[in-house]
């Protein structure tokens, strides 16, 4: 079926943005036609590029009758105004992970969509990660058996990448739970069925310097019986994308000569300086967004099945059965990141819901906080606002 | 220092004794001097091999006063009668992983080595493997900090390598925990201190044939504050020894070709026909020793310290530092696992303990057992039994 484009607005101009650029620019699917950011650069940016309308508020944005939908890239801690403000205004949304930094907010999240009957779309996230995709119809297929175990890890530099001075503080959404930790419980669930009962987990915060969570490592259990082990560390010296065909994160290819360059570009900047390092890699400062080569991807993901262990690459799914080996590809698709333009346009034009539901990302935030809570009990937590997988995969 | 070569009986002529043999074929350090074990074509193979004496019963091995120390190497549930026989008889004792199977004989044996006055060594485990040994060493000087956090896990074909009946009878001591987690859990207290505080894990068992644990996820806490993750599977799927350069568990090449081979090996055998295919592995039967090209390993470990990771591979430590990287050798030595022997020589001679005694293996094997009843109860299990590092590490 074809349809009209989707007319999309963008709340914010940042780096969440910039990493869209190759989506937005090459899925005709979506149509950028308004954006609505503070800082005036970017706006220039946006209308030199794109056309269409740029302001400088939410309540204009949500005002502009030709708006279908729109993505929200603003820092997490603004997310649920921004949500209560678009939905109000009959607008569909896709916000980007986390869906909040709190559970309340996260409620409050539910509820405006709800209340204003639109769709609200958490993403993009890794688990829209076409290999992710891929292993999950493999699951649902019933081929493999059922899944029993997920080991999912990840060894990044994520701590030392530039920040502002609240990413490195817990309580407003800052260190590795809220910004990283969230992909992969997000996988983890969507491969496990989604109903998560418990979780525990221990977390690291090393760096007196950067004096939020940089670690941490967790078990889950689901409903159905089946449990997963996850593990992150930022810390910047380990790096686990040697295994993932030295392939980073957003498809670009790692050059090995690089090692050690978070810490470096940050040597001797103070708070100020880092903010504005930052700033130099958002939307309108002249920077471009890196060009993928390969899937997305977030850390090697095994998973362990009845009758085979599905391994997640860059490329695919490699599929390791009881007596045969073979490699299931993913393809890389001219516009990245096509299957949360999929979901965007399916809940737009069908009114069709992807499993990437604010309830979905509701309960992946709730992981996140059960890690802390765990960690800081040292016992197991109990979940309660989980929520499974509804979609046409019987169809499949 | 040299001294005359310890003279060493051995209990038991099967599988564990092959794998020593590179060992003992290739170290002067040791004499084989005697034998004990039920089956005459193995003692006649080892009369025929190291001359010296072969006995029936592991009496008249205690009663040979030329024997300076034992090689266990009898099934774990017998080791506590055996070590109590040969403890008696004044052997300073090398029993092979796991000390026992229940914990009420893993105290019988610390206390009979206690009361004669014999050093007990537990091995060999792979915490003895020379890349262990040199991480151990590297975190012991200093220069990384503190260990923080680590990461072991390994995807093998244990549970389709052919077993005795009693091998897939968890309370008999088998599955995985007794024979492969005792390595994993033996090398991760080795490189945190060796004091675990507590356990949280999930098992699984999900082939009805073989109907005992075939994989876990386990998290430890220890002493000082550091925390490890502990994943492993034996249902012959995915092989994590591609992430350990292709060198096999016990130092061979690996050949991808072989994929699926441990489950073919088993189609269409009953248990009687599986335990014959089991003793033709044996000593004696005709089968060589695999040769090592590489050192042994237990699977990919990274260890996170406060100023490096550490990622232990067959050939050494890799080293990723704030800035740079590097790798640090651990040689193969042409008598493979010249540690044990390094331990044997030194408490026989000596009179010095290594890390590895009977308390020490008493520990790991309480962690092997919390893993169990944690997965049984769904909360984390308190560890009273724990054992540190007394070793003349300051020395190094």
């Amino acid at each position: 079926m074809t349809y009209k484009p989707v007319r999309l607005g963008v709340l914010g101009l940042g780096r969440a943005f910039m990493l869209m650029l190759p989506t937005f620019r090459n899925d005709d699917r979506v149509r950028l036609v308004a954006a609505a950011a503070p800082r005036a650069e970017s706006r220039d940016a946006f209308v030199a590029e794109f056309g269409g309308r740029a302001y400088a508020s939410v309540e204009e944005l949500a005002a502009d009758p030709e708006i279908d939908a729109v993505y929200i890239a603003t820092p997490h801690q603004m997310h649920a105004d921004h949500v209560e403000a678009l939905a109000a205004g009959g607008k569909h949304i896709l916000v980007d992970k986390p869906l909040a930094v709190t559970l309340k907010d996260a409620d409050r999240m539910v509820a405006a969509a709800d209340a204003a009957g639109v769709h609200l779309i958490v993403g993009p996230s890794h688990s829209f990660d076409p290999p992710v995709a891929l292993a999950r119809q493999m699951i649902a297929s019933g081929d493999c058996g059922q899944v029993r175990m997920v080991q999912a890890f990840n060894y990044t530099d994520f701590l030392y990448r530039p920040r502002r001075p609240e990413e490195l503080r817990t309580e407003e959404g800052g260190g590795v739970l809220f910004s990283q930790g969230v992909h992969q419980i997000d996988i983890v669930r969507l491969l496990c069925g989604g109903l998560a009962r418990s979780v525990y987990a221990m977390t690291g915060a090393w760096d007196r310097e950067r004096p939020t969570e940089g670690a941490y490592t967790a078990v889950l259990d689901f409903e159905g019986g089946a449990f997963a082990s996850l593990t992150y560390s930022g810390y910047a010296h380990f790096d686990s994308d040697i295994w993932m065909n030295n392939v980073a994160e957003l498809g670009g290819r790692k050059n090995p000569a690089n090692y050690g360059a978070a810490r470096r570009a940050l040597r001797d900047l103070d708070p100020d300086a880092e903010a504005r390092l930052k700033q130099t890699r958002t939307y309108g400062a002249g920077a471009e967004p890196p060009q993928p080569e390969a899937n997305e991807h977030f850390g090697p993901i095994i998973i362990s099945c009845d009758r085979a262990d599905l391994r997640l690459s860059p490329g695919g799914v490699e599929l390791f059965g009881d007596n045969d080996r073979s490699f299931i590809e993913a393809p890389l698709d001219p516009a990245p990141r096509k299957p949360v333009i999929d979901a965007l346009v399916e809940a737009v034009r069908q009114d069709s819901a992807p499993t990437q539901t604010a309830r979905w990302g509701r309960a992946s935030l709730e992981v996140c906080h059960a890690i802390l809570t765990s960690a800081a009990r040292r016992q197991a937590v109990t979940l309660r606002k989980q929520c499974g997988i509804e979609t046409k995969e019987t169809q499949l």
